[in-house]
């Protein structure tokens, strides 16, 4: 079962789609604009010198937030007739056309500012930035047949098999910052040239495995396929995790595939937020230990989201389970979605599950490290999200079906349409606002509809059996409806997240739902509870799906700090907006998870 | 309403007298043989060199490590005959003597480390070794009628007068470590030499209002009568505040005195742990902000429990409510008591109020900064808090009476008699076990008598009238009962405190329990409940009082990280122990909050 290509795949109508046009409309501009206003487009002019006036010093990593944009406009095109992206893409190709050395090289920052001392430092993002630069050159080859991109890059990959893999001439083994091994495997997969798999699968196999790499503070540098846990730098992580699955697919290698299977198990049973979100600690941006889950710290870059589903994409492909579309579909939702603001022009970078800010203020005041930001802003210093975002909004229908010849899956509901040869499949439905979906197909043998993990009845108007978390229609009529119960829920976390003890979450299908204290009379959420068993009515939204109205009780905080008596509590109704939504109309205190108050 | 002398006070009984026992009879000396080991006691010979060998180099804080010893020794050569202890002081005033500075400056590691850098470094406790110095000094005076070391540290205070206050010509002004202004204020009234009272009042005022002292991390560096919240290191703050009080009641400053009340309102009612711990941070050994209470992360020096005591003692003579003595139990029970073995001769530095063992380890591998110590210790690199035990184990009686005249107060309940001019009372009970108190006086125009704030109902077999907290006896017999109601109680946290969401902490009179994994089948603290309404039996304890068996539920921790439904759970009994005893038993993961689960 193989995803069926976002270039096959069209979305219709509904939340993602309305997604996907902000991105086309709004974002790709606004992160280009920032990226142009900064230096980070015309980079790869090479024209900065210690001497030159009015030109930014390029960044190590600036060449893979381009590289991230091109990639997302360049998925833009391949959809749809956008000659003012067209037109920017070239002319950044133009500059790095112009900037490759007669060898391949290919990077802004070493050329312009330190071409003596290419390949020295593992942590200076050299072949991370290549890896992305190698996805988007990919992208715009597919979009528009074009391949001069392409072949600058192709060459750069060739230098770099020569440096690395057949002179071990540079002053490092594997990159501090992984990436480069995905992007080879789709080099591989565009060209069908197998040296990129093999220098892809070089990477893989040297990591924790040579005696030059220097340690790297939030490096996953193990023998990879001896790896069990998630470890270190979140996103980084992620993308290895996602190679890993790449090669161990292409070369059917069970042991990597094991070594993923149990890493996603350990990340999905003990260190991913409810959002998604994964990453503990700012301190090197990283995993920590299992249940360690705390609210407010939570870091959770939209980064590390956007490398879950990569790494679930790839696990889906190699197993079928609903579980890896089951955890797509959460960080698309929610950790992915609110790195973004409902305007389409702001991110988050962190994107924590409470925010207390009054807390915020007197911590900042006693001069406390790290504090999230409490608002989207349209640029960071290290924008490697805007981007990010970019180019997986522009690529959402990657992530709708999947096909084994005329057996189709169906892993995300939302508005889309497939072809693929003699097979049709059309997907109608409002969700996530409701569970109604209606799926009518020509020429699919089999239909598999994944019912999700969060679910808990459905209906289908046709014989099905279950299968690996999907009901599986064997020949299927023309038009099928399914119906999802998608009823908002409390949700309970592990009791051993002690973060948690004794809270609870409200979700709506795949929608985790937040509390800001400007909905609700300014208490902070603190002082709220959610009482149960849950009951909860909709009503119009800021964000395009409902929010709820549930009863809860407000908690008087003026008592004292402890006492033998319980804080005095009165019955209110709480209003509550979908997660991705919060911190989009000012600042406010928010939270996801709140205490449990028992009839 | 002055308290009454630990002079005219003896324990006769009961738990308090058994730790004062243990003090003289064991922990007195564990400390003193590993002061002597390590070359503190023998620093003041000065004997050290750059090229002397063998002899370790004197640190800058050894001086009051030896002085809180000196001072604790002191308060039991008070009450007990006892020539060992006698003779290691006079041993110690030897090598004092023969040290001090012809100009009176006695400091072990500027005289034999660094003679030319006297008083140039504001933090570098050379005013907090001496404040320490004089406490013992006066301890040793009153025990013994000697004042060999009493007149040394006069001489050495009349040159910091001079160098600070006549001449100014010291790098700084005011203390980075406070301790000498409440070491001054006892000097006065030892002495009845006003100089050192406005010499005290002299580096109060000078804080926070000269150009001169560097800005220390951890200070309390506002001018002092302005301050309203408390902030920076805890221990420090409680000293600063202690002798803000000291000056405020000798002075009549009433400014001074808002100042501490509002300072230790602050404190209580959001920057102390329900086991009285202080300083939420590791990070400065700090206080931070209201609410902050972490338990995993609570700090919570010993030495900061004892603090608390002395502030609170001192509130209490200047404004006589009960809350002052609320806290001042609170202390002695939970947070101040935890810093000792029940064998007394190993201590706890931090009281954290709970503790994950896999966690722990777990955050070890990954590199994690700050982890507490989870077993007692015999010495600390910087070992404040063992002699710190030494000094407040030996003058409890210090806190059991007030008097004014033949009005007297009893603030502590525990075996004790006191005698002053025609008034003598007697306490007799087996406080905290139960709360039956008798007692018999002659004397007493007035007996005050304290309704501790955890006591939701007592009987006293005579008339009384309530003030201040304090149940109050014109006229009293001369026998009287009073019975405190003492069963276990749920204590709920204010629910402004974010960590302690939805949990529940369980209490016996003034002592808080928690609960270790060792009795409860292995399972970790946070996979446990207590249910509600709270029924607790009693059972022979580990630790002089009684262990309590009350009902619980055992959370199922093999599920899914976030699940629609509840946690599987059964009903166990959970057994309790005090909290002061934890980690008595080897390695333990503990906690004092569990989660609530309601009938």
């Amino acid at each position: 079962m193989q995803a069926v290509s976002y270039r096959n795949v069209k979305l219709t109508g509904g939340f993602l789609k309305e997604k996907q046009d902000l991105n086309s409309r709004v974002t790709i501009n606004a992160v280009y604009d920032r990226f142009y206003e900064t230096g980070r487009v015309g980079a790869f002019a090479c024209r900065w010198t210690p001497d030159s006036k009015g030109i930014p010093k390029p960044h190590i990593f600036w060449d893979s937030d381009v590289a991230k944009w091109m990639e997302g406009a360049s998925y833009i095109l391949a959809k749809e007739d956008r000659p003012d992206l067209e037109e920017k893409i070239e002319k950044i190709i133009d500059d790095i056309e112009k900037s490759q050395w007669p060898d391949g090289y290919v990077n802004s920052y070493y050329t312009a500012v330190e071409p003596d001392r290419r390949f020295t430092e593992r942590g200076n993002h050299e072949l991370y930035c290549c890896g992305h630069l190698i996805e988007a050159a990919i992208a715009y080859y597919e979009a528009t047949g074009r391949d001069r991109f392409l072949s600058i890059m192709r060459r750069y990959a060739d230098l770099i098999e020569k440096v690395f893999m057949k002179e071990n001439s540079a002053a490092f083994v594997t990159p501090g910052h992984e990436e480069i091994e995905l992007a080879l495997v789709k080099l591989w997969k565009c060209t069908g040239c197998d040296r990129y798999l093999r220098l892809a699968r070089f990477f893989l196999d040297m990591r924790g495995r040579n005696g030059k790499d220097a340690p790297m503070a939030a490096a996953q540098d193990a023998p990879v396929a001896e790896q069990r846990t998630a470890t270190g730098h979140a996103v980084r992580a992620a993308y290895l995790y996602s190679a890993m699955a790449d090669v161990g697919i292409a070369e059917k290698d069970e042991r990597l595939l094991d070594a993923c299977r149990a890493i996603y198990e350990d990340i999905v049973n003990g260190k991913m937020y409810i959002t998604g979100g994964t990453g503990s600690t700012h301190q090197n941006e990283s995993f920590t230990i299992p249940y360690d889950l705390e609210p407010q710290k939570a870091y959770a870059e939209t980064c590390a989201a956007i490398g879950m589903v990569f790494f679930s994409h790839r696990m889906l492909q190699a197993d079928g389970k609903s579980d890896y579309a089951d955890t797509i579909e959460r960080e698309l939702y929610n950790g992915m979605l609110s790195g973004l603001s409902l305007d389409g022009g702001a991110f988050f970078y962190e994107n924590p599950l409470e925010i207390s800010l009054p807390d915020r203020k007197r911590l900042a005041g006693i001069g406390q490290e790290h504090l999230t930001e409490t608002q989207r802003v349209s640029l960071f210093g290290c924008s490697c999200c805007p981007p990010n975002l970019n180019r997986i909004l522009a690529q959402l229908g990657e992530y709708i079906f999947g096909q084994d010849g005329t057996d189709i899956c169906v892993h995300q509901y939302t508005g889309a349409e497939m072809e693929s040869g003699n097979v049709k499949v059309k997907v109608e439905t409002d969700y996530p606002v409701s569970g109604s979906v209606r799926v009518t197909q020509t020429g699919a043998s089999r239909l598999r509809l994944r019912i999700p993990g969060w679910c808990r009845s459905f209906t289908l108007d046709c014989p099905y059996r279950m299968e690996n978390g999907y009901a599986v229609i064997d020949s299927p009529a023309e038009k099928i409806n399914l119906t999802l119960a998608m009823d908002a829920q409390a949700v309970f976390p592990n009791p051993a997240v002690r973060a948690l003890k004794g809270c609870v979450a409200v979700q709506k299908g795949p929608v985790v739902y937040c509390l800001e204290s400007g909905d609700n009379g300014k208490k902070l959420p603190y002082q709220l509870r959610v009482k149960l068993p849950l009951e909860a009515a909709e009503q119009p939204g800021i964000a395009g799906l409902p929010d709820l109205v549930i009863r809860g009780r407000e908690l008087e905080c003026s008592g004292p700090l402890y006492s033998g008596t319980r804080p005095e509590s009165r019955e209110r109704m709480l209003r509550m907006i979908p997660y991705f939504a919060f911190a989009n109309r000012g600042e406010d205190s928010m939270a996801v998870w709140l205490a449990a108050a028992e009839e």
